[in-house]
Parts: structure tokens; C-alpha cells; sequence
């Protein structure tokens, strides 16, 4: 698919299939974009504002506005505006009614939208792609992150994760990806080097997570780690660090342990293609 | 296996496969037992007490343990103290040398501790019960749920669960159910009635773990609820009730709903064993 994918890319299409966007950080962004990436059209779809109990709107509008932006066909790229949590409850109705334009789109986002990743990676459509969002403006060093995906779409390389391989990625939150492993959006990730990064769980969670996880991809090649931020304070220490419980659980599951990467909800958060797509662009 | 099941018990072995109980809530459990139930003797493992990180002592320490009560031919049933997390953590060692004196035993608990019920059931090893810990006496009417097992355990049947019906049924945390499915611990729930609680967990988590579940036991007879307590707050409203999201997830998925039960993180937690021994119980 990635011979596809137009590159470099000039319409950008925003929604958010979870939750809602502050507008003042769609217009940061616009005005980042438009300063600095006079190549690039960032169009934020009204739909990131829009507010609905814990959602941004209804499943009904969050899925009508992902489909308006993946199957326009003047359209080059579809950006997820912001994680929380939703994605998974229009996955379905989205890869039913997704239509051709989006086979030569980049999706990309990271955290609950990992979701959607996961199931254009199953189902072969577009290029997904793991990277920062319109919502990481708010954070420190936050423009950095922006510019870094900007750039990316440019035609730029140097966002990607340095350390991508010369086999098959993903990148994924792990409780995200703990709760795609056995649905049926989970791609088939064999022979894949799997990134993960964890935000704001207690160890004991990201080790049960672990235990949940790699019960069910034996077959990759190796887990590489990303960061593992915003662990609360539990009454006691766990005892071991995020890195020790991933060798951890790599040691009983059999998985080779490749260590650290720069994916994780922070400014830091580098650029993953899904697949081969990065070895591609930096060759 | 019913059959092989020695009723009513008379020597209790209590261990902790996950977090360690404090001493004075064993002692007060002792106290209860001796003065109301003196057909019944408890043996407190020591290692419940032992402290290490966040678990009652290592994995070794823990599996140790189990072991010892679970393969004592002396003892009738084996009572786990406490959930919190990290029965996982053992319960393939503990499969693979499990012995036959296991095999008509009960054993009792709920939370973090479902994931050795699960993984007895699938193994088809004694009697799984879902049923109030040791560690429940230090809440608000605490007693009452020990009292409850203890009744139980001398052939009393007034603490099971008042649904409990013509069919098999299992009782999990939503949570620990979630990190259970596709691992090689997760029973055959084909036809069984299942039952949900949840503690402490974010309504938009409880959401995502149902997204999780109901993807994965298409084929059981229907869920019902139990208690959602501790719910934290969130910056937002999520929009449903806990029993709202069970009723979405159940529609989505085309399984029953089957309404609500007396099972949660409470001392209202009642008795739930698994599969058919309820029945029999009862009739």
C-alpha cells in the first residue's frame, strides 16, 4: 500500500473519534501550521468540538465525521485530534462503511486512537501511523511535537523513531492494545516489533496488562518500550521498575526484550509507521 | 466433580496468592469462627502476613503456599485471603503441580483472586466458589459476609446468590475477566450465565473492558451485574450508568442481559459456585 500514499501530503483532515478538542488548541495548531508549513491545509472538523458526556458527540457524529474525513477524496491525510477513550465503539460501523479514497490516506494519532490504527492495519487500508496529535500542543515543549508531524507529512524523516528496524512496527498503548488483543480489529502482528508506552497506571496494572498481553503475541519479534509516564503513588512500591516488569514478562512469554523507544505521551513522542513504511521513508 | 466435594468442611487452609493480609483482620476471622461456627477450623497460612513489594512475599513464597494448602489431603477447602493483584502471576506453576488432593476441594474467594477460580474451572480441579475473603471482615458489616462463608462451608445454603439459576453460571471482576480472556487460563463459558462486578474503576473503563469482554464470550447464556461501587469521579459526566454501558455492550454483541445480582466489593457479596454446584446446593 505504502506506493499509494502521496507524499508529501496537503490536505489534512481533523476529527476526533474520542474525545472533544479545545478549540483554542485546533487554532494554536492552525496557526503553527500556517506559520511555519505554508504547503500543508489543516482542516479541523467541527465535529472535534462538539461535546457529548465523556465523548466528543454521539457514536453517530464521531463516526459520521470519520468517514466524511477517510472517504473524501480530496483529502491526503486524516489526523486524530485527541486520545481519552472511544475510538473502539465506532470501529466497527467505520470499517463497514469505509470506502476507497482512504486506501491512500496516512491515519495517524496514537493512545485510545490506536484502536482505529490497529483496525486500517488489520483490514490493509492506508498507511496508520503512531505520532503526536493537535492535543499534545497543550504539553511542555508541545509545538515541538506538532512541527515533528508536520514536518513528517512534508516529506521530512527525521521524526521517525530512531530506532525503527528493518522489520515490520506498531506502536501502541499497552492498555489499548490489551483491550484489541482478541477483537476483532487486532492485526496480525507476527514477525513485528511491537513499541508500547503506558500513561497514568499504577504498576501492578501495567503488569497485569503485561500478563494479558503477552499471552497472546508469542509470535512478534520483540518488544521495544516507550515511556511510562504519570505512574500514580500506590500505599506500597511495586517493587520493580515499568522496564524490569516488561523483561519480565518477556522472559515468561518467551518475547524478545529489544529495550527502549521514544513513544509515550510527551512532547518526546517520536513517529512510528506501521509496517515498513518508515524503513521505506528513511532509506 | 460435585460429587467428590466433602461436605459439610471442616478444615479451612487460608493463603494469599496476591496481597498480604494484615494479622489483626486473621485474627478477628479466627475469633468469629471459633465463637459461631466450632465445627470449622482455620488454619492461616503464615504466608499471608509476609510482605513483599506490592505482593504477600514472591512468587515462590506465594506458590509455596497454595501449594501446600491446595495439595493437603487433610484440608476440605482453601480459602484465599485477599485479591488486590497477582494470582496471575503463579497460576501456571500452580497448574502444573497441583496434585490429585486438590481435586475435591472447594475454593473460595473473589476480585484479583478469579483468575485461579477461572483457571480451576477450565482445569476442571475441585470447586470454584466466588465468595467473600478474609480480608472483607474490616468492612462495614463485614462480619455479616464472613459469617456467610462460614454458614456455607457447614452446609448452609442461604448465602448463594438468589438468582442463581438452571444453568451454569461463573462470577468475575469485570477487570480481572478482561485480563483472563484469551489466555490460557480463561474456561469455556459456552451457555454459562455470567456474572460482572466491578470496583474502583472509571465509567468509561468499565465501558472499555465490556468493549473488551463481550468481544470474546459471544456463545454464554447472558450476563448479569452485580455491584459497580467506588466509581471515582471524573472531570466529566460519562453520560450512561454502569448498568446502561452492561445493556449497550450486551445489545452490541447479541448477548443477554439478564439483569442484576448480589455480587460485588461488598459485604453483601454473596455465594456464587461455579458451573452447576449451585443448583445442586440449593435443590
Amino acid at each position: 500500500m505504502t506506493a499509494d500514499v502521496h507524499r508529501p501530503i496537503r490536505k489534512v483532515a481533523i476529527c476526533a473519534p474520542a474525545t472533544p478538542l479545545n478549540r483554542h488548541y485546533a487554532e494554536q495548531v492552525t496557526d503553527l501550521a500556517a506559520a511555519e508549513f505554508p504547503g500543508i491545509e489543516l482542516q479541523f472538523h467541527e465535529q472535534c468540538f462538539v461535546e457529548k458526556g465523556h465523548f466528543a458527540g454521539s457514536d453517530e457524529t464521531r463516526l459520521a465525521a470519520l468517514l466524511e474525513c477517510a472517504n473524501d477524496p480530496d483529502i491526503d491525510a486524516v489526523w486524530f485530534a485527541k486520545g481519552g477513550y472511544g475510538s473502539n465503539r465506532i470501529a466497527a460501523r467505520f470499517l463497514e462503511q469505509v470506502g476507497d479514497p482512504a486506501r491512500s490516506k496516512l491515519f495517524l494519532g496514537y493512545s485510545d486512537c490506536g484502536t482505529l490504527l490497529g483496525a486500517l492495519y488489520r483490514a490493509g487500508i492506508g498507511t496508520p501511523v503512531h505520532a503526536p496529535m493537535p492535543v499534545d500542543i497543550k504539553r511542555e515543549g508541545g509545538d515541538v511535537a506538532i512541527r515533528r508531524v508536520l514536518a513528517y507529512l512534508s516529506g521530512n524523516s527525521d521524526g521517525l523513531e530512531p530506532s525503527l528496524p528493518d522489520r515490520p512496527v506498531v506502536a501502541f498503548n499497552l492498555y489499548t492494545l490489551a483491550m484489541l488483543v482478541g477483537t476483532p480489529f487486532m492485526p496480525d502482528l507476527t514477525g513485528h516489533e511491537v513499541y508500547l508506552e503506558e500513561v497514568g497506571e499504577y504498576e501492578y496494572a501495567v503488569d497485569r496488562l503485561l500478563f494479558h498481553v503477552t499471552a497472546q503475541i508469542g509470535n512478534i519479534a520483540g518488544i521495544r518500550l516507550g515511556e511510562v509516564t504519570a505512574v500514580p503513588e500506590n500505599d506500597r512500591p511495586f517493587g520493580a521498575s515499568a522496564e524490569e516488569i516488561v523483561q519480565d514478562w518477556c522472559r515468561r512469554s518467551g518475547i524478545s526484550y529489544l529495550g527502549r523507544a521514544e513513544v509515550g505521551h510527551s512532547s518526546a513522542n517520536k513517529i512510528v509507521p506501521f509496517g515498513l513504511e518508515g524503513r521505506t521513508l528513511r532509506a
